[in-house]
């Protein structure tokens, strides 16, 4: 049998067919299911998005309803969940937290033991509503306060807002999160989705996959990232020093700074055109314009002296700072939004199903090495 | 940027360096850090293949007192743990249950915000320690007898037996598991191994990489086998059909025979010939030869008409079934030995690490597809 040896960390190879993401890292272009990241950001709500990633088209206006119906009747958690988040210690990972309770979910999922196509479906409408609520009811009981109770008629990013704040969210404020939603939602084969598809392609099952995507995103190097960009704001903000001379100071120490450079993307992420522009107005709005004219200096130096770009996590941090949302629950809210693409993924990956196991390119003590007796040792 | 497309599910593309395992597909070897499995099966423990696994050679005698001595240490569990354990519904899939109790882990692991080579090789060895106790306890509990407290004069594969059924194992019973053990501990870039790898590589933590490789093993076809190879011994057994005649029936539907062929070997895989060994001894020894003449029927029928060689998992069923280990814990019980794998392949990974992201092939409909304002859907 030949073999390929691709570079390190798989860096242009293609390792499964996919319909779902378009990505065209030289032109800057990302579109789901072909349709571009622009006019979905401008347009689509989150509840769109996901249908056009699970049935692969854009959906009328009644079966728009009827999956946001279906969203809305899984809003709920089996009452061992609540008690499972109350138990986590206070001081626990937020993205640890998630990561168990979705894994615990399994128990309480009415197909846990189905792995057909419905099922799948049925999952991930399932684990869109769930993991939305987890994230929100974690920072409410980790807080003391008491839970919300969600509201079928919100959408689901104001209905998150609500459950996270305990009050209905302004419409600048609901726009913005829908179209972070609307932007997190897919990005092809990603660490996390790539994960997912490689424990999905045992015909492990749906929560085991999630499970695993959750623990990938958690990494500084993908998902992680949205929470290492705020901290860098809030040091140069506590510091009160010169955003420019703070990263100077990162970068003098052969550092990276967070947010900005993409394997993919050659050009500007698109989807940080997006968040740049909600950053500012949000920043306008609220009357704090710190967070984005901070984060707009920092901006303008590296692009300019690092010949780098901001990516998706550069702008999400001031963004989710102004919906009040806290830097530690940066990460699992890119998790409510890409629980729409993973799932996709995972049913795409099991519709035409082959195990992916690649190999090792073998740099080891040359076989066959001698067993010496322990004696002589 | 050129693209490598490379076949369905990777294979035969390289995708890490590794100085871990090597395998020689064509020729059946399989070798830990360069030294034969039939060496290893032959004179190893599984405290001193961990070892070998972790730190790259074998130990000297103090070496190896020193690692048996900290694994024993770590033969606990926090009391919140035993809890989660007996909070699980009885009905809850037993890979379910390990896999949310792992991530649960990291709420009490003492270097739970540490990633660093220390840290990591600390939670190697609790891991390993943690997982037979999780896997033992969570037998007990769920068939109501109490706990047993862990014997630190036995050795890893002795306790977790002693753990399980309560009274310490004879010597062939505690060689038989060890040896299954060291048969198990690591093979490569298998799917949950590779899993593990994606998600370390996103500088994420070792029980989300760990929790990662547990959702993928979890799957038929990957750990899952093993309980399906038992599930058509015991559809056999209790059938009284000829083991022979009943194979051909499931062949006739176009189903695969569980336990046979592997993507990597063209030969008999190394391991299936202790296997085989083992469950014949181990026949011989209880008095119930049934599983193993079964099992070595069916191996002469499949060999010898479908070309397709035992693997693994065929005769770690009957093995496992002799040493009193229910059907669905055999997979379970593969994680008992694979943590020692998965945990050296996250230590690797981090030493030189890449983010492990590869592309997918763009099946999808043409960029750009236009956005239909929904009125006009």
């Amino acid at each position: 049998m030949s073999i390929i040896h691709s570079p390190k960390g798989l860096e242009g190879v293609t390792a499964v067919n996919s319909s779902i993401c378009y990505i065209d890292g030289d032109r800057g272009v990302l579109a789901y299911r072909g349709i571009d990241i622009h006019d979905l950001a401008a347009h689509a709500s989150f509840e769109e998005c996901c249908y056009l990633l699970w049935f692969g088209r854009l959906p009328n206006r009644a079966e728009l309803g009827q999956l946001a119906r279906k969203l809305v009747r899984e809003r709920k958690l089996d009452a061992a969940i609540i008690s499972l988040l109350r138990q986590a210690p206070k001081n626990a990972l937020p993205m640890d937290v998630l990561r168990t309770v979705v894994s615990a979910l399994s128990f309480y999922d009415p197909e846990e033991k189905m792995n057909d196509a419905e099922a799948n479906l049925h999952k991930a409408v399932r684990l869109t509503s769930q993991i939305a609520y987890v994230v929100a009811a974690y920072d409410r009981i980790r807080k003391g306060k008491p839970l919300v109770e969600p509201d079928p008629a919100l959408s689901h990013a104001a209905n998150f807002l609500y459950q996270l704040n305990g009050k209905v969210p302004g419409d600048t404020a609901e726009r913005a999160l829908d179209i972070a939603l609307v932007l997190h939602a897919d990005h092809e084969l990603n660490a996390s989705t790539f994960a997912a598809r490689v424990v999905a392609a045992t015909l492990s099952d749906m929560h085991s996959a999630v499970t695993a995507a959750i623990g990938a995103l958690k990494g500084p190097l993908h998902g992680g990232a949205n929470e290492a960009v705020f901290r860098v704001l809030e040091a140069v903000d506590s510091s009160g020093s010169d955003p420019v001379a703070y990263v100077k100071g990162i970068l003098a120490r052969n550092r990276k700074i967070p947010g900005f450079g993409h394997r993919v993307y050659r050009t500007e992420d698109p989807r940080a055109t997006h968040l740049r522009q909600m950053s500012r107005e949000l920043g306008n709005s609220s009357g704090v314009p710190k967070w984005f004219e901070m984060s707009r200096r920092i901006e303008d130096y590296v692009v300019s002296d690092r010949k780098l770009n901001a990516n998706v996590d550069f702008y999400s941090a001031s963004t989710y700072h102004i919906l009040g949302i806290d830097v530690d629950l940066f990460t699992p809210l890119f998790a409510v939004s890409r629980i729409s693409g993973w799932t996709a993924h995972v049913m795409e990956q099991l519709r035409d199903n082959r195990l992916i196991r690649p190999r090792a390119e073998y740099q080891g003590p040359i076989y066959p090495q001698k067993y010496v007796p322990i004696e002589q040792r």
